[in-house]
């Protein structure tokens, strides 16, 4: 199958929710890929909330859009990750390097909690400030955070390449080559070796020339 | 994550439905290992009518079961599959190559069809002594496939091993160290050694450090 949209030359695409423990673990996955292996990875949104949304029965035309909600409204999850992606947008505006340590730092204060550590509310500025504090410029994240409309426009781009993609769940990666395919696995992988064995294992199974579709365990 | 039920010590478990042609190629593949290479698989029954029927909402809990069922009745599918179920499992009654020979040859006649040939009608006895003449003594064979009781009781056996396993489609393995999960690709893989190199790809998937769950192309 070639996939509907191309993608940037050399360039794997993770499209991921900071609300799923699996795109934590695959972007962990991604960072120790890029830092000790030099892959390229672009990081791009697919929300969870849209793509299950009773009003999008059709995967590939959603009619109802996060972008188009108004912040804060919805339920703790829509009104959560809307802020959380237009936060990660205006990371991207930064380094590549610093765009990804907001990001884990995202994922990683969602589900790396010590046991009885409540969630963090995304929702609450405050909490998505302490994090840029941390990982980013903090001048430049106010001025971006604050460009409602653009950050909105590329959240939206991020949501109609994934429908269009047939994403359904995250981590989703998009390979140069085309393949495209959901990737949930267990337990987080850290371990440069380890890393790229496990990732050489996952591009195997998409370009092997059985045309595998899907392993899905039984439980 | 260790299988509710062990597997027979070196032997792998391959759940089927003769409606489904990832089942049929999953057959092919396997066929392949055990001929070739010397691999050992047991050839068991799932039912996709029985485990989409809207009376099962709890797969690992039915309450509808295919084998008991009036043969006949319910739709071409259900009646076709109940009564592909009870000539495979007298199959099973033979030697090991006579049983893989007649269960190919009901998937290659429900799958393998030129253009425009219309499906076997599998609830139509001389369609399946048909495909018995070719493949097993046909004598014992009429003998066994009137032992309705005794198939059935059969073929509840896979089915309740089945869904307590949490098996959701076909086909899946049950690998003897306890991994079981759904493979599905698309093309034919009947050379010795691509076969071999699928199979391994597969169980490295199952057995990867990282706890692969899932790998499914969006599309």
């Amino acid at each position: 199958m070639t996939a509907a949209l191309p993608s940037h030359a050399g360039v794997t695409d993770i499209y991921f929710d900071f609300l799923c423990p699996y795109a934590w673990r695959g972007l962990e996955l991604a960072d120790v890929l890029r830092r000790e292996h030099g892959l390229k990875f672009r990081l791009r949104h697919f929300s969870l909330v849209q793509g299950n949304h009773k009003e999008n029965p059709e995967r590939k035309s959603p009619t109802w859009w996060l972008d188009q909600q108004v912040s804060g409204q919805g339920g703790e999850m829509q009104a959560g990750s809307l802020n959380a992606f237009l936060a990660g947008q205006a990371a991207l505006r930064q380094s590549e390097d610093a765009a990804w340590a907001f990001t884990l730092a995202m994922f990683r204060a969602a589900h790396q909690r010590a046991a009885g550590e409540s969630a963090p509310d995304f929702k609450n500025d405050g909490v998505i400030r302490a994090l840029a504090e941390g990982t980013l410029d903090t001048a430049q994240f106010e001025r971006d955070f604050a460009d409602e409309t653009g950050l909105r426009a590329a959240l939206h781009q991020d949501l109609q390449d994934s429908a269009s993609l047939g994403v359904f769940g995250t981590p989703t990666f998009h390979l140069p080559d085309g393949h495209i395919a959901y990737f949930r696995f267990g337990n987080l992988v850290t371990e440069a070796g380890a890393a790229l064995a496990l990732w050489n294992l996952y591009t195997s199974v998409l370009t092997d020339g059985a045309r595998i579709e899907t392993i899905k365990r039984a439980k």
